[in-house]
C-alpha cells in the first residue's frame, strides 16, 4: 500500500518534471540538478563555476535547502539571478518546488541552470526535476566507501566530483577505491577530482559543461 | 492531508519507540541513536567508543544503512554483538525496524547499546527509536553553517560531537561560529570537539556517556 503510494507520487512527480524540461528546452536553457550530501561543497562548486564561465555564458541559480537564505545570499553577490527554495522539512527537492522557482527565473537571461539540491544522499535522488544532467559532488573526507552506501545516488548521476582533493594528505580517502566503487554501480558515469578551495580540476568540469550545453 | 498522514505515521512510531524504551530500560540497557551526515565518522566514534569503554562497559551495536553491511562488518571485529539493518532504500531509522533488532539482540549481555542511524541530517531527526540519548556527529570538513541549515536536527539531539579537529588547521570552519549556531537553536546541548583519527576528546565524550548511564 505504501509502495502505491510512492509510485503515484513519483508518477505525478515525473510529469512536471518534463514540463519543467519542456520548458527549459524551449527557453534554451540548459539545466544541472547538483546534489551532495551535507557540506561537501554544492555552493562552493557553484561559485567556481561562475568564476570559470563569466562572460561566455549567462548562468541562472535555484538554491534548495530545509531552512535559511544563506547559500543564495552567498550567490547572489556574484550577480547572477538567484532563487531560494525552502522546502520547510522536506528532505529533497521535487518537480512542483522546481517549477515554481523556474516561473519566478528570467528564463531568457538564463544559458545554464544550476539546481543545488538540499544536502541529501538518499531522497534526492529519486526525484527528477526536469534538469538535463544530474551532478553529484561527493567530497573526500565522507570516505571511500560512499558509493557502496548509497548505491541509487551513484546511479542515478552523468557525473560525480570528488571535491576536496587538497585535503587528500591528510585523509585515508583512497580515489581507485572510490572509483571502482562508483564504476560497479554506474558504469557510464564521469569522475573528475576536483577542489573548489583551489580552484583544481575546475578547468575541465567547466569545459565538461560546455561540451554538454553544445550537444543539447 | 499529506500532514495528517505523516503525523499519523509519526504518532505510530512514538507509540513502538516508546516500547523499545520499555524493553531497554526492563533489561538494564541505556541506548545512544547515534546520527549524522554521510562520511562525518559515527562508525569511527563506534570503534573509539568501544576502544574506550573496553573491560567497564558491555557494549552492543546497531548499524543502520540503506544497503551494504559494511558498518557491521568493521565493528564485529571488534568482538561485541552487532546487527545491521538495511533500511532498503528508506533515509532513516524507525522505531519498528529498532523494534526488529532489538529482538535479536542479547540485551542481557548489553549495558550500552549504540544505533547508528542512516547517514541523513534531516529524515533521521523526525523517527523517535526509543533510545535514552541523541548523539550528533557534525564534522569540520562539512562547514560552520550547519546548524543554520539543519535547524530540526541540532534542536531534537543532546549532544553535539565536532568530529575531525584534526584538519582544524586545513579548513576555514570557525568553532566558535558552529557552537554559536548549536546554541542558538538549541541551548542546552553540549559540544564536545572530538578527533576519531587520533583519539583527541574521546576521553570526555567517554566520560559524558558514563555519567548518562549512572544517572539512569
Amino acid at each position: 500500500m505504501e509502495i502505491k503510494v510512492l509510485k503515484d507520487i513519483l508518477s505525478a512527480n515525473e510529469q512536471i518534471a518534463q514540463r519543467n524540461r519542456q520548458l527549459l528546452d524551449r527557453n534554451g536553457v540548459f539545466a544541472v540538478n547538483l546534489m551532495s550530501s551535507p557540506g561537501a561543497g554544492k555552493t562552493s562548486l557553484i561559485l567556481q563555476t561562475i568564476k570559470g564561465l563569466k562572460g561566455k555564458v549567462k548562468i541562472g541559480v535555484i538554491e534548495g535547502d530545509v531552512s535559511s537564505s544563506l547559500d543564495a545570499e552567498i550567490v547572489g553577490k556574484e550577480g547572477v539571478p538567484v532563487l531560494q527554495i525552502n522546502t520547510g522539512g522536506e528532505c529533497h527537492l521535487d518537480a512542483n518546488m522546481t517549477q515554481s522557482a523556474l516561473s519566478n527565473m528570467p528564463l531568457q537571461d538564463v544559458e545554464l541552470l544550476i539546481i543545488e539540491n538540499v544536502g541529501n544522499l538518499i531522497c534526492t535522488a529519486e526525484f527528477a526535476l526536469g534538469a538535463h544532467k544530474k551532478v553529484l559532488v561527493s567530497s573526500t573526507p565522507e570516505g571511500h566507501d560512499k558509493p557502496l552506501k548509497y548505491p541509487l545516488m551513484f546511479h542515478e548521476v552523468d557525473i560525480v566530483l570528488i571535491n576536496k582533493i587538497d585535503l587528500l594528505p591528510y585523509l585515508s580517502f583512497d580515489t581507485e577505491t572510490f572509483s571502482r566503487g562508483v564504476r560497479g554501480i554506474n558504469e557510464k558515469v564521469e569522475i573528475f577530482p576536483v577542489s573548489c578551495t583551489t580552484g583544481q580540476g575546475i578547468e575541465r568540469w567547466v569545459s565538461w559543461l560546455l561540451t554538454q550545453m553544445s550537444r543539447k
